[in-house]
């Protein structure tokens, strides 16, 4: 569970460099031997890209790093629950294990509106956990968002 | 349907370009205002990113053209019913319609498995037609597996 805390505050070190940018603050890292290989933060409304997640662009720093496309023996670490773009690229990337700090009502496929992750009809299904540093990942959202408001009065 | 048509004939162009690598022939373009925005075909294995799909390339192409995140306006022609992650990837982009080839029995998430383009609970819908050329966009598909499997005795 230690493990579990230092990567995940690795996640939430990413999610702020969002915030700074005035993103929604979202980060991950995929985490391969003990070390972090891929590290990302959303950057959707900077790049004007709408794959600019930061699952997306940790798992391609990842699989950049080990020259596969398969991640095998690899968990992410991200702040909130995958989109199913991002829970699908998972799977697409058979990564393992996943690891992520709350839940998103609104669009989460990681076991709040679907479980793309534990699929039996698809090829691959990932070890989930939930809830790590949950409470610090959902302030940093709400606190973002109350802020956001405050500005536009 | 004669537009349609056109389209899906550019998504094979871009399929065979694929298949020239040795990828598995998959192909999609962005269409905007009547003209082709976005193109991109299969690529996992010549870059081993597991993110190189075609319509992942497509929508990136077509927004870095558009310079906007939101692809208003915009069809995805694609010659295989798109997986999980680029299902996800055009609710993402707000891509109003997709039109695909033939469907994908192991992955399909527009309609066969399920339909992550026309779930309720996310924020965007898709329209999605499907069968254009079908025949043709499932051949490419079924003569390339026939081909692999021949080398591979």
């Amino acid at each position: 569970m230690q493990e579990h805390i230092e990567y995940m505050q690795a996640a939430i070190e990413e999610a702020r460099k969002a915030e700074e940018l005035l993103e929604v603050p979202i980060g991950a890292v995929v985490v391969w031997q003990n070390q972090i290989i891929g590290r990302g933060y959303n950057l959707r409304e900077s790049t004007l890209d709408p794959l600019a997640h930061a699952e997306l662009i940790a798992i391609k720093q990842a699989s950049e790093y080990l020259q596969a496309w398969r991640l095998l023996d690899c968990k992410l670490y991200v702040t909130l629950e995958p989109c199913p773009m991002c829970a699908g690229a998972i799977v697409q990337a058979r990564i393992p294990q996943v690891i992520y700090g709350t839940v998103d009502p609104k669009a989460g496929c990681a076991g709040t509106l679907m479980n793309l992750l534990q699929e039996d009809r698809f090829n691959h299904q990932v070890d989930v956990i939930s809830g790590v540093l949950q409470e610090e990942c959902s302030l940093l959202l709400t606190q973002f968002f109350r802020k956001l408001r405050a500005k536009r009065g």
